[in-house]
């Protein structure tokens, strides 16, 4: 075994070239074990084992700064650099980071969970370096589906406007999360096939060879046209000379030779270069190297030997309900279109896909465009869908702003993994959406407690036509309840009590109205008696009721997965004092203004305060005061 | 004179091909005229006199859609559809937007204020169009410094896959607001000169005359070359053509005859095409010819023999306060170093460079990679100073919040024109910026009350190495205070009381201080006296006088130039629910939840009650209170 003996990168250095090989193989069987316990994500970083030992085998990590695009293809990097014996751990509270994440390590120099940032980083590292007379290397990583997110592409004009030494090294499996859309996308195939170049190349030397005879200037003229072509037609990676990068490849991503061989010639360039590097997601192991896409990232368990992955039992998953929904509403409505970037998969639309492959648009990485897309899809009478997880929304804030907004278009937006998220951590919670939406004018913001109702609300998001319409669900299984025979609109700005009580309120959004219920059911055994509302819209807020609590003076607590700042209690504390109302003691619970971490979602829960017990706790000190107004 | 009797397209359409020509000097003239008492954005408007001609000429407005990038390039086209006797009002309360609006034409069929909108429109209509089964044509006009924009390149990508009849029309003046940078522009420099190209060409056909015994094979093998050549080489646009859209030009954009010819053989196209059409920004008035970025967008009226512009006197703008002081800073900090999206001048920033060529980095109209290769450089140990106006920050907004908060870096924001804008209206207004970075993590956010402390916020800033801190100041001229000897810092999160009072308090950010304290002198008349508090942190707040104000329990009302919703008023009230403090009465006064129109920056503060007559009026209210309170 080599591994055992690997612990940083100078251990690795002191490998011979033959035994790298070896390594790779020893590397995958480590992951595949390791991960068939934890879940992650398995493909990727099989697709870059060769790539990370070549790299680290080369180059002097952390002096020379390795910048994982997306990050979460590190795995091998991290079991280089000293943190094999932590993958018992991966995704855990307290445990390895599925991403690249610096308070591990000194190697780990940007981190990330979005993609398309890791050519920014590069550029602004090589400036900084020139500026200080630095003289290490940068490297970025970046795959071929996180080249069509528009900042990449901003940087990359950026890094051939500059021309500072540094590497991009294009990871090529041909696909992103989801099979790859888009020019660039078929331009990479064409790269990968040659076939157009080396026509042209084979003609103009059999054209060449036939004129032999024919010397002095013609000979000049031929290696001169040769010339040109090279830089014209371009070996390859026309694009990317076009966009002043010099280009080496594509070569091999699995022979740690070749590898090697093309990074020491592409280090020699003295501006930036693009290694084109071919990789196969999931290689080594046949399940993922057969369905890369469910193998990209695995949530629990799985069976080595089968690939047959653990899936909970219990009620289905919110996005799945989502998917179901709209088909049935596509059924019944031709204007429905549904819009993802790159996420057919994890946002439940591969059913839609199959049935309405005309009204499905996946657009690649590229959040800012699908928004702004989907407006115009609105302009001109359709019902764009936005299909999107709440963290990668924030791509397309300005677009929502400025585009869907202020313009009042009928967009709806789906928005998944709205709360916490769970093991990805902090790169990828859905907790800022509520305030970042919530300011822009003319946005109607909902969220469902119950599978049920979130059906309610896409019925709902259809039928509304006074402008943008979002509804927020969270990442996990519904409560298991029944669904109403036909989806039924929803008057927009009602909420909906729960359970009365009037020593205190709790009002909750999500899934924390089943919390707020338990945590009421939990105060009941005291005699204190808890009204739980369902305060399903965010905005509009329901108005006549919090007038109707302000009389009453009964103390409220705001529950909601979403930041405390700028969030549904916000909207509420910020309506009395503009209608200029004293309501009686408002209290919030929510995510408090710091980055959590991975962890279960049952564990962030409990680190911010919202577990039926914490949130019991201030409802009984806010009931102690309903007393004292009572006398 | 012919433009008195264009009043739509139809009439347009009446002329002769020979009329155009002086159609087009009558319009140049009557801009000349007209927007010097007006001001607007002269010299983009100049530049696309024959280009919107030859659009209206041969297509069909409204049923084709045209869609004008930034859509401050739109007054020739509000001219041929009915607009013209509207001039006098440009830019005015309740006249003519200086954007595309669609309240004011069925011709203005997709707003836009921000960049690099078009092409995502472009694309969402011609799929809606098809789904549709609609004939009509979608014809996008975008810059070539609008291309830069990340997500216009997704959307070039995005259309290259689609592969649905649009077109693109470039239009190429070499710059964009400030010259241009990045590869893609050098790329078009290329195509411009045709240089490479010819010469490559030249020599493949010099080559093959010399050949022309061989036969046969040979011949039909020389064509086959040619043709590969044509395919590979690119009789220009090859970038373009790589992405999938049919290149037609460059085109003579001041040539109204070829422009019709090129547009028609581009509409026989059946897929994309991209017509690359090149424009001259000032055309036909040569001050603006001369200096066309001065004269981009001119405030104000100008001298039109002259050419000089018309300057208010009086106190500096905080956009020259803050380039003068960032040069002082520079002197003493090698690590400071500027970075700004394509807006060196309207950040202040020309002296910067001037004398600090090398820390200056323009990187083109590309937000969300400016702020990620800040952060990159903060990681590096440098102090980037991001300079942006208040609404093009929203393009970065996730780079904010997942690049620069999450990693903690010390990225100083320099965010200017927060507030109203004034004439460039509702898509220009920096309204939003307390409420999208108030809730994200890490971060610290002032607002100087007058121009003085904004250089004490800046060398706060830069001393300041506890993460991300950003000052936002307005689009207006300062105080006309006097300024510290040195530049000092401000103890972070600390509060001024600026004037006493104890029958209400104000707690006022940036220019509504001065707003304030004259609604106290006029209260004081009354003998009510105020109290004003300059809040200048936004984040963190100064919670110590927030408690010793909730003890003596004083009624107050926060006052900001920015959204109600998530502003500082919000801030405010949840920290007292967050201390289980039930504070005095607190009133909010801001901008509500709709879009502010174009006027001036005092109408739009009238239209929303940010005015110290306003403001007096609450605090009368407010003040009731408090005698209630004393008995």
């Amino acid at each position: 075994m080599l591994l055992e003996h690997i612990d940083s990168p100078t251990d690795l250095k002191k490998l011979t070239l033959p035994d790298l090989p070896q390594l790779a193989e020893e590397i995958r069987h480590f992951l595949i074990q390791k991960l068939s316990a934890t879940g992650g994500h398995l493909a990727p970083n099989l697709g870059v084992v060769e790539l990370t030992i070549a790299l680290h085998y080369l180059y002097n990590s952390p002096q020379d700064k390795f910048i994982f695009d997306v990050g979460h293809q590190a795995y091998v990097h991290k079991m280089l650099t000293g943190r094999q014996n932590r993958f018992d751990s991966l995704r855990q509270k307290d445990g390895l980071c599925g991403f690249v994440k610096r308070n591990e390590s000194e190697h780990d120099v940007w981190e990330a969970g979005h993609s398309s940032t890791s050519l920014s980083a590069a550029i602004g590292m090589a400036l900084a370096r020139d500026h200080q007379g630095g003289t290490n290397k940068v490297v970025a990583i970046i795959g071929d589906g996180a080249l069509t997110g528009g900042m990449a592409l901003e940087a990359l004009n950026h890094i051939g406007h500059e021309k500072r030494k540094l590497m991009v090294v294009l990871n090529d499996n041909e696909m992103s999360i989801a099979p790859n859309v888009g020019a660039i996308h078929n331009y990479l195939g064409k790269v990968r096939s040659e076939k157009i170049y080396r026509k042209a190349k084979d003609e103009l030397d059999w054209l060449l060879r036939k004129v032999p005879a024919i010397g002095g200037k013609l000979a000049r003229t031929a290696d001169r046209v040769k010339d040109s072509l090279k830089y014209l037609i371009a070996p390859d990676g026309m694009l990317f000379e076009e966009f002043g990068l010099k280009y080496f490849g594509p070569v091999d991503g699995h022979d740690v030779n070749k590898l090697l061989e093309t990074f020491k010639q592409a280090d020699n360039v003295e501006g930036p270069v693009l290694v084109h590097v071919l990789t196969v997601k999931g290689k080594g192991y046949s399940p993922a190297e057969a369905d890369s896409h469910k193998w990209h990232g695995i949530t629990g368990s799985y069976k080595i030997e089968s690939g047959q992955v653990v899936k909970p039992v219990g009620p289905p998953m919110y996005t799945e309900v989502f998917g179901n929904a709209l088909i049935e509403l596509a059924d019944q409505d031709k204007r429905i279109i549904a819009v993802t970037p790159a996420m057919p998969g994890g946002s439940g639309l591969l059913k839609f896909a199959e049935k309405y492959p005309d009204r499905m648009i996946d657009v690649g990485i590229a959040e800012q465009h699908a928004a702004t897309m989907s407006a115009a899809l609105a302009m001109e009478g359709m019902k764009p869908v936005f299909a999107v997880y709440s963290t990668f929304l924030q791509r397309a804030y300005d677009q929502v702003v400025h585009d869907i907004c202020r313009q009042n278009l009928n967009v709806i937006f789906a928005i998944d993994r709205a709360g916490f998220v769970g093991a990805d951590g902090e790169t990828h919670h859905g907790v800022y959406d509520i305030a970042f939406l919530r300011h822009v004018p003319n946005m109607v913001l909902m969220m469902p407690k119950d599978e049920n109702e979130l059906r309610n609300m896409l019925k709902t998001a259809v039928d509304y036509d006074g402008g943008p319409i979002a509804v927020r669900y969270p990442r996990i299984a519904g409560t298991g309840v029944g669904f109403d025979d036909e989806m039924k609109p929803i008057e927009i700005g009602s909420w909906e009590t729960v359970r009365e009580g009037d020593y205190a309120a709790v009002l909750a959004i999500g899934p924390m109205v089943q919390v707020a219920e338990e945590a009421a059911e939990l105060l009941k055994r005291d005699g204190i008696n808890i009204r739980v509302i369902n305060a399903r819209f965010v905005k509009p807020l329901d108005e006549k009721m919090l007038i109707a609590m302000s009389k009453e003076q009964i103390p409220m607590l705001i529950a909601e997965e979403g930041t405390i700042q700028g969030g549904l209690g916000s909207a509420i504390l910020e309506f009395y004092a503009m209608q200029g109302i004293n309501p009686a003691s408002i209290r919030l619970a929510g995510v408090p203004d710091r980055f959590i971490e991975h962890a279960t979602i049952k564990e962030q829960r409990e680190e911010t305060g919202l577990t039926p017990e914490s949130i019991a706790k201030q409802l009984a000190s806010l009931a102690v005061r309903k007393r004292q107004r009572a006398t």
